[in-house]
């Protein structure tokens, strides 16, 4: 069968023999796609291969007659198994060329005055008419090669991270220079936290089935986000699209929204103290720690945030946050009295405007008929006499950390409620 | 390129639009390959393709001429978007024909009496040869085909229980009837950390070259997991090849692999100290929760780690571990004495056996030429008037989160090898 080229049209090749043992889910060829969509670049096949050689030489091949633009990921670590570079500089008959500048940054990054392991090199190798793409956190560059007319190949390591950062410094802005395309498409994500993704479909029911803008439901631990795209001439065409659809979806699902700019919900939380000029202190029992590092991995946390303490011994709660033993002996650690004395302790501590304190049974152990896994106490204390402490249960038969998770978010939006109640 | 077909060689397509617009993760991919690398059937390659029957068509056809079998995800639902089956019957000029027990089937599904929908028709058409693959939970069968010889389709819907059940109820089976490969997978996982993908490769160099068991390695942050793959006749048998090369790693690496049981760093930290009787506790001021969330996350924390005090402010290190005024103002929050005096401060407070505390700058903000940003002080103290305090220099143009889970990594891994030499 014979392909007509379609123009600007975008093949994936994801190498690595994990992907093809299952042990990695191939979430790069997801992300990509996303953004392919996104530029609203044709799209049509995906392919994984291993660390063959010959097999990856075929199917670079083979792509080259039907796609402009191929995409890789993977292969491009100093290891013998990876063998992306010199599969396609095989599969085109090209030399490969030792670069001084990648030789350097290596060098650089590892921190090395003297020799760099025999392995590294390799990683400096590129076809010779190759143009570099850099890779900010590793040692590992890319390159856009055409090897042939209509035809270019862009390399990238396997590590999303390193992936993510190369397309948006690098990769993007070449196929926006180069593969323009006459439409756009412009998306926006809502998040929304306490509503199921079915339920929240079913709020939706008509909104659901536009057309343009389109709005796509996922769902992750706690959390669904609505992806809203729209396909337009210009920037302005598409928010005008989008813009009266996000307002429609607030009219149904109101305060359940936490975000209409893909914040996080610990982003949205170190924002609204920020504007409010209030600080916070947490106290955590069965969370562990994980509530304070939400909240301090948002840039700027150190603003609004004092510190905690993470009480897990009845010993920490007492002497450090000042809850009376006796209180601990008569109703138990997890207990509503409890979290009040734990958020109330940090927050004399710390004279922090707010506190939050969470306790609960995380599992897999130490539930009871009457304190079951999943039982989670939430305390939050505020300026004038403010006080809420609610119990909530989570599914016992969901795992040590996605109930900590769940207690965290629960606690974010409890708390981002107040305030939102009291701005 | 002309492939010869391997024996019981096995590809996978998976189709749908949504894959292809990076809608969703392909799941149903890395979970059929786990199940082929369990039954060790060789598999070189996954496909995604649309919704599109041409470029469905053109890529069966290709498959048809590399593998043995060919499993397909997707496309057999009742809407017009669904082509799987068509395209299938179309490559290889087959007509389809109406199957009565498969109409049957969706009538008591749907629990109709009369009509069913004009689309589920569709899902009765199967070619005419082709043997039904039954679907117990939903309406959309699949089928087992081999339309030339040797050469077999084995299709599959998209949603991940269906094809799961019907995987174990029907495809093993047949794929262990009809395909039956003697030998077996084993796969062992050692994890390091402390060394580069680079350095760990260099070596390891003639080892990584092992046919059987193979290694492969796998990087990621601040980690490298070795995977070593023993292909054998028996579990004992593979066992057999694994042991010594594991050994043989170990020879080479000591303690920088911290597991050859593929555990966490954290769940190492635990057991350890579960076995040695002794507890821990923590101080923390950039990694802001990190660390005590990264030990509470493990089943079992509570019997050893005490608590913590996330110390974000600086009246919080005086106030709670009775750091000095002094030591802040003349050394600054991030030096060695005020990392030292952390530790002490939380050790003394909860008469645990350990304590580790983390001072540093975790950026983007805060650096200065003296103290940059990715400087992070370690202080780890212990019985016997144990002391140890270093600095760490990560690589400043990490993110916050990276130097946060970096530093974290660190005073794990420093603190295992204080446990180990301490033995």
């Amino acid at each position: 069968m014979n392909y007509k080229k379609q123009k600007n049209s975008v093949e994936i090749i994801c190498i690595g023999s994990e992907l093809l043992l299952g042990n990695i889910l191939n979430s790069n060829a997801r992300w990509i796609a996303e953004e392919l969509a996104a530029l609203a670049l044709p799209h049509y096949r995906q392919m994984v291969l291993g660390d063959n050689i010959d097999r990856l030489k075929s199917a670079i091949l083979e792509a080259s007659e039907r796609c402009e633009i191929l995409i890789t990921t993977g292969g491009l670590g100093p290891t013998q198994d990876d063998i992306t570079t010199i599969s396609i500089a095989s599969a085109f008959n090209s030399k490969l060329k030792e670069r001084k500048d990648i030789l350097l940054d290596i060098k650089n990054k590892l921190g090395f005055n003297g020799n760099i392991a025999e392995n590294n090199y390799k990683q400096a190798l590129l076809p010779i008419d190759a143009e570099i793409l850099p890779n900010k956190n590793g040692t590992a560059p890319g390159m856009i090669w055409s090897p042939k007319e209509n035809f270019t190949i862009i390399t990238f390591p396997g590590v999303p991270s390193e992936l993510k950062q190369m397309w948006t410094d690098s990769a993007l802005p070449w196929l926006k220079r180069n593969k323009n395309s006459e439409s756009i498409l412009l998306s926006k994500t809502l998040r929304f936290t306490g509503i199921r993704e079915s339920n929240l479909a079913e709020k939706l029911d008509i909104l659901l089935q536009s057309k343009n803008p389109t709005i796509a439901p996922y769902a992750s631990l706690g959390e669904v986000k609505l992806r809203i795209t729209a396909k337009a001439n210009s920037k302005e065409e598409a928010n005008n699209l989008i813009s009266p659809m996000i307002l429609k979806i607030l009219e149904t699902t109101k305060s359940k929204c936490f975000s209409v700019n893909n914040e996080s919900l610990p982003e949205v939380i170190i924002n609204l103290l920020q504007r409010r000029c209030e600080s916070i202190s947490i106290a955590e029992s069965c969370s562990g720690g994980l509530l304070g590092s939400s909240l301090t991995s948002v840039v700027g946390a150190s603003s609004v945030f004092l510190g905690g303490i993470i009480s897990y011994s009845n010993k920490l709660k007492t002497n450090l946050l000042g809850v009376p033993v006796k209180l601990i002996e008569n109703n138990g650690a997890v207990s509503q009295s409890v979290a009040e004395a734990m958020a109330i302790g940090i927050r004399n501590e710390t004279s922090s405007d707010w506190s939050i304190a969470i306790t609960g049974i995380a599992g897999p152990t130490g539930g009871s008929s009457e304190k079951p896994i999943g039982l989670v106490y939430i305390s939050i204390i505020g300026p004038k006499n403010f006080v809420d402490t609610k119990p909530y249960k989570f599914n016992p038969r969901r795992s040590r950390q996605e109930i900590q998770r769940l207690s965290v978010l629960k606690a974010l939006d409890e708390f981002r409620l107040f305030l939102l109640a009291t701005s």
